[in-house]
């Protein structure tokens, strides 16, 4: 199986852009989506100038959906359905990787779920059943994504498929993080609420906290 | 200060019987307490069959409550309400550690937050601001509290007094485990959540999951 072609939407953020970073160098094909095409393209220079051989696309969201086979999203909750509307039906039989937290700010370091369940509950809601969402990369602290080591942290996979699961599983390994099945969307609660407290913790320690399911070997 | 004389309301059970064992072994005080008085006395039989010379006590649950400075609440969602009406009169002005996770069989490896939030919100709203509720201990593979090394999982402490939350995180490192201040109350749907997450990874990998923050070093 070849390897798949990601889009990142909203690959212009933190997070974004570090698992871009993390895909391109490990040989994937990628391409950066933002609502404006120049902030893609932006995002894609600072891509180009750590990676100046790599071959990265830069389009607009939509756009960037349909040239892709798995679309990674990374926007804030506030934009999160507007966003999932955009790509809607170029995703239809596509898988998506829906990272949003349903951080409400100011107060993002307390719990606030939506009445929902969770943000990868309203993802498969708004994009539906034609599309395989995977939630995941919630707990990941973004900045350690631009480097090269693997990263202290793993990645709570949950969604509805498990083959959809386990591509996403791949992507992890792929960008220095062990992914783990985690159960069905439902489950993204608990990835997406303990963002909150990693936030917590983070402000406490003035560090970058991640997460690591320990008693697995 | 002294050290604080604990109860755990539902001591009977796996996680209620193991943390007792394991504040035994660090030199509190201990009550026992279950709904009916017999349970109770089977329990301490237990533990006292690990530790011959130890003096714990073995209580109804409103008289546990009573007896102790901290009550520690082990008991099964479906009780988690009834309990907790009938230690709150002796509860006022204490301590009372919620460890309840909003499990509803037989769907436990799928996270179900309750529509008030989180067991943690729900035991603040009935004991009243006149208990200091700290939520914790959701995450421990109570199995490894019947050994006397540390536990290879952190403690997330969540609750809206920080002096009470400190105590808790006393008690954890006495039961051999790293407790870590991890927000409000509400930020108990983090733990909570985590539970059917770690549900679903024992299933997969016939284990005893954990969970630990990572990058505070």
């Amino acid at each position: 199986m070849a390897e798949p072609h990601i889009s990142v939407i909203g690959g212009t953020g933190d997070l974004g852009s570090g698992l871009c970073y993390r895909w391109v160098k490990a040989g994937y094909h990628v391409t950066i989506g933002s609502r404006k095409l120049s902030k893609a393209e932006q995002a894609r220079a600072r891509l180009k100038a750590a990676m100046p051989d790599a071959e990265i696309g830069a389009l607009d969201n939509a756009a960037a959906a349909a040239a892709s086979d798995i679309v990674v999203v990374t926007v804030p909750f506030e934009y999160q359905t507007s966003t999932l509307e955009a790509i809607r039906d170029a995703a239809q039989g596509k898988i998506v990787v829906d990272t949003t937290v349903s951080l409400r700010p100011p107060k993002v370091a307390m719990v606030q779920l939506p009445p929902e369940g969770s943000a990868g509950m309203i993802a498969q809601r708004v994009l539906g059943d034609g599309v395989r969402v995977v939630s995941a990369f919630q707990n990941v602290p973004a900045s350690e994504l631009w480097g090269d080591g693997p990263v202290d942290c793993d990645v709570l996979v949950t969604g509805n498929d498990k083959a959809a699961r386990a591509r996403v599983i791949d992507l992890a390994a792929a960008a220095g993080l062990r992914g783990l099945h985690a159960g069905p969307i439902e489950n993204s609660a608990a990835s997406e609420a303990m963002t909150s407290v990693l936030i917590t913790i983070n402000r406490q320690f003035k560090c970058h906290a991640g997460l690591r399911i320990t008693g697995l070997d």
